[in-house]
């Protein structure tokens, strides 16, 4: 017997790929609960709706981002943007969903939340008082990378990852 | 008298300014009519809704990305990163109330536009077969660039736009 657990997170697995494949906006609860071979109401049992479905599969990632932020020291700056850089590579697929579907991101607040996790992560970078030019450097460079996951998610994980980071310590060390 | 076309700019002038001070989101057209001066209806005389308020805004800088691919030739790669800064950072309070409009932003299929215009822009940078590393390093620049004017939006001009363009071409030069 399937636990209900697993339907819930195979319920998420299927939604990733369709959303992937075809767009949030045009994937609807039935085409999910069709390709998973369950009926629409053992879907309705854990998820109310496609927003509360996207919503519980961006969760892992805002919690990801801000321990992220919250758990590190400033030091070794290579270190830190590959981290970032797997962080949001792991995420990718979810990143891509959020960006198609509006009503989740501002529900959540999310572009906000985006901004204040990156202004945190300015300051991991550059110290409490960076100037002005170093504070534009690093939205070159954070704002970079992001758009590296999103653009290039289907290119090999390890190529992306070494031009973004490269991309990224040479404008912050300009 | 005030010519209709008049009233029309003027909406969104205040529009404009109203979704900078608070956002799309919680800015209504009565707000708008109310610092305007004007009556609701007169408001409606012009835009059915406030996404259709919102669109009207949003309308010339998608004409102006179209026409900035669309006419220029590959050549000198700091004058082409300086003017798609001046257009970009021209259209700012825009493209921050873009990114606060959800509905309008699928409406218009937006997201799949600006990675369509990057793509674009890209060819011009790098010419029609780039390497993967190049296109990567593209992303960077010009997904850094575009952050810019939305997370320094206040600062001077002349400052972000040198900041900013000197990162884009240090890294298109890696």
């Amino acid at each position: 017997m399937v636990k209900p657990s697993d339907t819930r997170t195979r319920i998420q697995a299927v939604a990733r790929e369709l959303f992937l494949e075809q767009g949030v906006q045009n994937t609807s609860l039935k085409q999910i609960s069709d390709r998973l071979g369950i009926t629409k109401p053992a879907l309705y049992y854990h998820f109310d709706s496609r927003d509360d479905l996207v919503r519980s599969i961006i969760q892992p990632l805002m919690d990801d981002l801000e321990a992220f932020v919250a758990g590190r020291e400033p030091g070794d700056v290579r270190r830190l943007l590959e981290d970032y850089f797997d962080l949001i590579w792991r995420h990718r697929e979810v990143i891509v969903a959020v960006l198609h579907t509006p009503a989740v991101l501002v529900e959540l607040n999310l572009m906000d939340r985006m901004w204040e996790w990156r202004k945190r992560l300015t300051t991991l970078l550059l110290g409490p008082t960076p100037t002005t030019v170093a504070q534009i450097h690093a939205t070159v460079a954070l704002g970079g990378m992001s758009d590296c996951v999103v653009e290039h998610a289907i290119l090999p994980f390890e190529e992306v990852k070494a031009a973004a980071v490269e991309a990224a310590l040479t404008v912050l060390a300009i």
